[in-house]
């Protein structure tokens, strides 16, 4: 994968403006308006689609009844809506069923949700397997309810046999090896969650295509999934599943656009290439973040880690799912998040994955003994000056002759072909070369080309 | 194993009526003292009886002539007995040859043994395989002696072929694992070391029936043993050696009931199955404890941790042998010890057994993906409220209705159930899902078996 | 290998002797004063001399032309040399080629070399592959030159074909392991680095020679090897491949006798038996010390730790190369180091070769139960005082009779004793015992081999 230096401020625009456009739409497990987001989508940079019926058996699960939405509110007596879907998507109980009523407080209360500790959020709430309606409100909103009214209720639903939506892209690589990039699509009107996840997730598909075919072809295989969470990856494993259990790690992008503190939720490994990329990338940006260590609750690594697959599968993020005091409810807006913060996201995803794509292993095709670097112009003319702490590069830059050479000229980039050398046993992958010398692994993987052009090493994995 | 409460009060008061009738009673590792104390242990709990004849050869060992006393004690020219067994047995230098005699202050010191830096004490001292006789005095009764006086002697004992006793009794189990819970006897009068020990073991002896009995059977099979120390064990290793080679693990129970700090000398290996059961039973009570490391000084785990044999043994303990100052001496007597601490210990015990009962392999009959928990009423009928902050229990209590559920009403038992689910990949011990996560052993084995029950796991191991 | 004391103080003499007579020689990777230093070692400890002749390919290198120098001066225009390599023969870059001219200031400038960060050192260089010629001088001395005059330039130097010279040794051990001692010999007039190295290196073959022939045989080989620095060590790769290759570890011995603190350079494992070895040494003097992780950068290890070989190689020093102000300047001579350091540095040599003799694996031929040490004399005639608190030392002391006896009498032997025969499981090396319980492993060492005599144990490796 080559590195061509994108336009941030467009991508940032690009990001914007999708953030825009895809917020304002009613999202579900199934339905119209997943499919118009995944169109919408496309348009950056295609993908495929495939739907999975409703009544499709995905290993415990079945794909339920496909779920749309006309209208729904409650009113009073007046005929005054006092919760509107039409006001805020998240007002209805995501997958209400059908319901049309007049009822007395007592007998509404039931069906409504508050968070009386954010009195002014509409909390998010699903019915996905639970065939009941209900509506979601603020605390104060609630708590301005009249006791004594009547309030007719209509949720004018449809729960009929239709199928849920997926997406997929798939960028070959050379490596045989392949990873999986993968994110959920099935928040209505809530932005860090997820569709900041969605927005990131199609930037970076777009990207990476650019870059596979702008530069050298990708050393690594993607595969892009875009999909509802839990039921959409299952359906999505269930029709892939060869292609998911020869997976050697991947990301789930997910809450990637907050103010608060970087994040990484590790993979079930703990230790895998995914997590040590993830590392690095942090590492060598001298970014503070916060790492938390896998956890059963989550997002679709839930399903990638499953003892049948076991896939290593973490998550950057920026204001982590869980962790934000907005979590699904409608303040987790567009207000709250920002597509300079998505973009910033994104550029992690991407130096993450340069990692994955430099991971390559060498072996010394001179094994016994250091190469002679004098003769390939890669080692100081003039012996006896390296490491000397007595010499220094401020004196060479201000004479105009040798005074001293080693480890000036040449000095860190010496240190890097020296190591890739001494590693290069046939086994030893370049993020290891990296972890142990602090060394940048960008460097690293140039000097190890240069290398394997020389005639020194040869790429073995 | 199942988990009946026990009568704890009860067993306190069993504990306190025996320690007092088999106190004052001789032992040694051979004659009638270690004899009676078995059949009245057998009273509370029955176990089968050896004799092993003087002479026997145990690898590198040999079963010494049995040892007997009838009196002992050393008179003043007045005939006042200024050492007397008959007042306190320790005084006498266990398995003294006969002897009788008069001798001058010169002639005798050389066989008195006292603490001069614990001057009320009587050490404990023994002759086992040094044919000589001697006596032990506290050091302000041996300065009291009149240096001019003529001193007769009477050591009225007996060396003769006889045989060394020890008891074994085996509680059988369904995993083909066997554990060893062990403990010597053959101290005269002293306490926590190790009469305490000989109680515990009895108790726990007979508190592992009641619960195979009344139960389910046992997980495991125990092998409880009990012999005089060294001696005893190599007899029993010697004529038991294929079973002992067998063992997954054990405990030497001694020192179980002194006034001091808990604690923990681990097995030779220090990480073993009986390592981890009783650090996850410390952490889970949340109780202090010093752990000594595995030390070749110490009680019959030498013995089963030789080259030969390595099987890991460990002993929980409070006042630790060695370590409080009344150790090996007429100090360490029923004042110094209570059965309330010897049944402390006897849960620990009970506590450390039940996690390695517990601790079975579980393989996941739904490796793929999480299986569904909501349509077998283990999730949240209504989603999007797990881990949510702005969410909480105290709302949910005070109101009625349905603001809340998720992680409230399930909470930890729902991670439980993830967990176990996740690790359930037929090699994780659940041990280690408890190490991993935190949760309770006993919640985690509960939820284990339900899913046993509800097809969603099968036991392995 | 058996353990006189040598005479410190004569060995002191001889390394004071021999770092004055060798200083003066100007030394390069080839050459005249090569030879004249190892002639003049080989008089204190004999070994052979290996003729490679230019132009000898060591994989990936060449042998070059032989460097002689009768003479190198630059001299003004009235004669007076203003830089002279009879002065200090650091005074000419090292493999200048020869020429004679006369030059302005600006002509002669880029071929001189200062440190002005040490305005009063000449530096030390080298030209070994650019067929160039240089002067070094203080930086002093430069500012000094008169940029108006011209200077009369002669190198009468010689460089054609001939050979490169190195030596080597071998003692023969019983164990079939090998390890290597190798020093680099090629530097002018320095005296930490290198000149001390091939002095202690001399010195280590003579006590190591000796120990071999008035004691038992040495349980290991020992390769000796001096040669110029890596040209020579991959010369004398190339002619010994196998045999090096099947080297266990083995150390580089360098910068030895500085002022300044101990150090140690671990080999490229980092936890190899040499490692270990040296550590234990430091840990058993409880000397401080810094300890240097593998570097890409040093000395011959470098080679020998190639992908191809990987033998690991560490280095004990006293004030490392790199680390000290006067490395690679004429500062670093004989008033930098003493002969009294050398010799500590020796002893350190020689107790870490210690642990490596000492280094056996024994099996326990008793290995179910423990030994009865008893009727071996081994153990206290009377029980009950082993680690007993109460009991003391002191008082056993002042009073005449037996008061006490076990953990006095043998204390810490008595342990010896039973941690050898405790992990004498045919497996465990003897270090990796001293190592887990802290005992000194010359103590163990003791113990194991009266052990074997006494028919407990067997050594197996």
């Amino acid at each position: 994968m080559t590195d061509p230096q994108p336009d941030w401020n467009a991508l940032t625009a690009r990001a914007d403006d999708l953030l825009r456009q895809l917020f304002p739409i009613c999202r579900s497990i199934t339905g119209g308006g997943l499919r118009a987001t995944l169109d919408l989508l496309r348009k950056t940079s295609d993908f495929s689609l495939t739907e999975v019926p409703s009544g499709a058996v995905c290993y415990d699960w079945i794909v339920p009844d496909e779920w749309n939405v006309r209208n729904a509110y409650v009113a009073d007596s007046t005929g005054r809506r006092v919760i509107d879907f039409k006001v805020n998507n998240v007002h209805l109980v995501n997958y209400s069923i059908p319901f049309e009523g007049t009822l007395t407080f007592d007998e509404l209360a039931p069906h409504l949700y508050t968070l009386p500790n954010l009195p002014n959020a509409i909390p998010y709430r699903t019915t996905y397997y639970n065939r009941v309606w209900g509506f979601c409100l603020t605390h104060a909103q609630f708590q301005k309810l009249d006791k004594k009214e009547k309030y007719h209720v209509v949720v004018d639903t449809t729960l009929a046999p239709g199928s849920l939506t997926y997406g997929e892209a798939r960028l070959p690589g050379k490596s045989g090896q392949e990873y999986l990039i993968s994110t959920y699509v099935c928040h209505p009107s809530l932005a860090n969650d997820n569709l900041s996840g969605v927005v990131l997730w199609t930037l970076l598909l777009a990207e990476m295509r650019k870059r596979a075919s702008t530069g050298s072809a990708l050393h690594h295989a993607y595969r892009f999934v875009i999909a509802p969470e839990t039921i959409g990856a299952l359906a999505y494993i269930a029709r892939n599943e060869a292609a998911v259990k020869g997976l050697s790690g991947g990301f789930v992008a997910t809450t990637v656009a907050g103010p608060g503190r970087f994040g990484y939720k590790s993979t079930w490994r703990g230790n895998s290439v995914i997590d040590r990329a993830v590392r690095l990338t942090f590492r060598e940006l001298n970014l503070e973040y916060v790492e938390y260590p896998f956890d059963v609750n989550g997002s679709d690594e839930r399903q990638y880690s499953t003892p049948g697959l076991r896939v290593p599968v973490g998550t950057i993020c920026k204001d982590k799912y869980y962790e934000y005091p907005y979590y699904h409810t409608s303040l987790d807006n567009l207000d709250f998040i920002s597509a300079e913060n998505l973009v910033e996201m994104l550029k992690l995803y991407l130096l993450a994955i340069e990692k994955l794509e430099q991971n390559k292993i060498y072996r010394s095709l001179n094994p016994i003994g250091e190469p002679m670097l004098g003769k390939r112009g890669l080692y100081p003319q003039t012996g006896g000056a390296i490491k000397q702490k007595a010499a220094s590069a401020a004196i060479h830059a201000e004479r105009g002759y040798a005074v001293e050479a080693g480890n000036i000229l040449y000095g860190n980039e010496l240190d890097a072909i020296r190591w890739v050398l001494f590693y290069a046993d046939g086994q030893m992958p370049l993020i290891e070369v990296a972890e142990k010398t602090g060394l940048p692994m960008k460097q690293l993987h140039e000097v190890a080309e240069k290398l394997v052009t020389g005639g020194l090493l040869e790429e073995v994995g």
